[in-house]
């Protein structure tokens, strides 16, 4: 696996080159699930890394993967709040949805049906041998569904509809391209040059670590949302669990909730968690914690007048949505008309 | 499942008698894959079974599950004169587009949608532990496709789609229907009602031998097709293996292709296999297949007779197709609008 990911990595580091050369000859899809609000970590891992290709002049699919909130759990409530929060902070962080086309999975038939398809293609221990999938299983704590098993298929068909072939990953998700690779590949062998072999452009980023000093994620409850006001964001940092050392040092290992709070308060400062952990000194966890809630706000604060002035108005979100779905649905279908010619599937 | 399949049986007969006498509460979904030509052993197992039930007033979806091709094999060659072919047989044999509706499941996208919630319903056991997805993976011979492991979800969005509550089948396909009732059930339970529960109509003719005397299936060779002609049928039957002893009997365990020629022809003479080789006595194999021959082509004429008029003018089996098509993802489209209130999934 190692070797495998340094090859990407030094794969994905030519094609950022290519992209930064030639923007017109890529189309990306990314996105997320909305099984909550995006925080601190989606902002710095992805929000302006997608900013940066649209602003490239990539034409970019913004996918919010309903369907797929059920793969490990049984409640799609909220969904619908976290779905108008999402865009919210797209556009506040500057996606512009005349040159991005932001759409919801679940309004796209044509984009579902070619699981079907594509799911002919892969064989169940293919299925089975997904990293990811065995990772999101072990972390579940619940039986496989089936839905589970098979979303790699999913988001190989959330890619491919609209002939995405760069997609901006975390490391964690470089088996899913593989797997997209995998199915257009075989698909055009069996049936004809439909769909392009998706690359996989690996984020830089550094994982931003959560106010507990794991992994930021809205299970954890250690995040710091982009929609929250500046009390809101000061009362989770005052929680953040630190220690009694007046010293403050940057060390990941031994003091995660520290280092946790220095990453953050570095990445919203453009400075580095050492330095930062010298200047503070010994002003304690108490200095710390004024210094990353001033340097969070302060460095969301152009975002979050941008987020509430947009949220006033949500029949703006909803055209957005509508827009979006609109193009996705005719490009999905265009694309699906492909499909049944290359599979004899026309009556 | 022996107790569950007898159990399954006597509730099919008592589903019956409410079937006649209230037509109108039962809808039913019942089709086939478009993997070859329909034969004798469709005629008697189901053709003449779905023409009951569409004259006693149910209404009726008649669907090619052409997608399910390929759960088993790489090719969707000649997969639209399967289609074409089928429904020639389907009108010919009685079928009345006004009443049933006959469409293709490659073109409905948003009955195809409804896999994805479905997935998310049924664990990974569940999908292995299956008989009947076990039984046709061994008889492929090849790696278990996801499409295989998936494909009673999957029919249970083809039944669901339309809110089918009566499904005819054969024993192989309880299990399917079973699958169904769990995902409806499951489904109303965690989102709110939308789905019936559907019943299986267990199929009371007995299964018919092959050419061989096993089982009829196209993948065997066995078969007489509806839209051979009568030279083919004649020289179909005079290939088919019998043995050298004059004395015609009805012994399928020890003379399967005696009798699988006998059970054939008494079928259709409406006659019995033992009074038909008592008739036969000391005429040999070429006397029994004479009469084979005579009793096939006289039993089929009329149907041959529709088919090849109705085989003149495509055009009209197109439109009956394309106006099939349109109703099923009117309906479809109902349905998953439904299946989204449910959920939520309305932005």
């Amino acid at each position: 696996m190692v070797d495998t990911f340094t090859a990407t990595r030094a794969r994905s580091a030519r094609i950022g080159d290519e992209v930064a050369k030639h923007p017109e000859q890529f189309r990306v899809l990314t996105g997320e699930r909305p099984t909550g609000p995006l925080h601190l970590g989606h902002y710095f891992g992805t929000l302006v890394e997608r900013v940066r290709l649209q602003n490239l002049g990539v034409e970019t699919f913004l996918i919010l993967a309903d369907y797929q909130v059920i793969t490990d759990r049984d409640t799609m409530a909220n969904v619908r709040q976290n779905v108008h929060g999402a865009i919210l902070d797209y556009l506040a962080a500057g996606i512009d949805p005349t040159r991005t086309t932001i759409f919801v999975h679940s309004v796209v038939p044509a984009l579902n049906q070619l699981l079907l398809p594509f799911l002919s293609l892969v064989t169940e221990a293919e299925l089975h041998r997904n990293p990811t999938v065995k990772a999101e299983l072990a972390a579940s704590g619940r039986a496989l569904s089936g839905l589970l098993l098979t979303y790699p298929v999913h988001q190989a068909a959330d890619i491919l509809f609209c002939k995405g072939n760069l997609v901006p990953v975390g490391k964690d998700n470089v088996p899913h391209v593989e797997q997209a690779r995998v199915i257009a590949r075989r698909f055009n062998e069996r049936y004809g040059p439909v769909f392009p072999e998706p690359e996989a452009l690996v984020t830089s980023t550094p994982e931003l670590a959560g106010l507990d000093g794991r992994k930021m994620s809205k299970s954890y409850g250690n995040t710091i949302s982009l929609g929250m006001t500046e009390d809101e964001t000061a009362s989770a940092i005052r929680k953040a669990r630190t220690d009694g050392d007046r010293r403050i040092t940057f060390d990941p290992e031994n003091r995660p909730g520290v280092a946790g709070l220095l990453t953050t308060a570095a990445l919203c400062l453009d400075s580095d968690p050492l330095t930062l952990a010298d200047q503070i000194g010994d002003g304690g966890a108490g200095r710390l914690k004024q210094v990353t809630t001033d340097a969070v706000n302060s460095y969301l604060a152009p975002h979050r007048r941008r987020r509430v002035e947009l949220a006033a108005n949500l029949d703006h979100v909803r055209d957005i949505l509508r827009q979006g779905n609109a193009r996705a649905n005719q490009i999905a279908e265009t694309t699906l008309g492909e499909v049944r010619v290359a599979m004899g599937t026309v009556y």
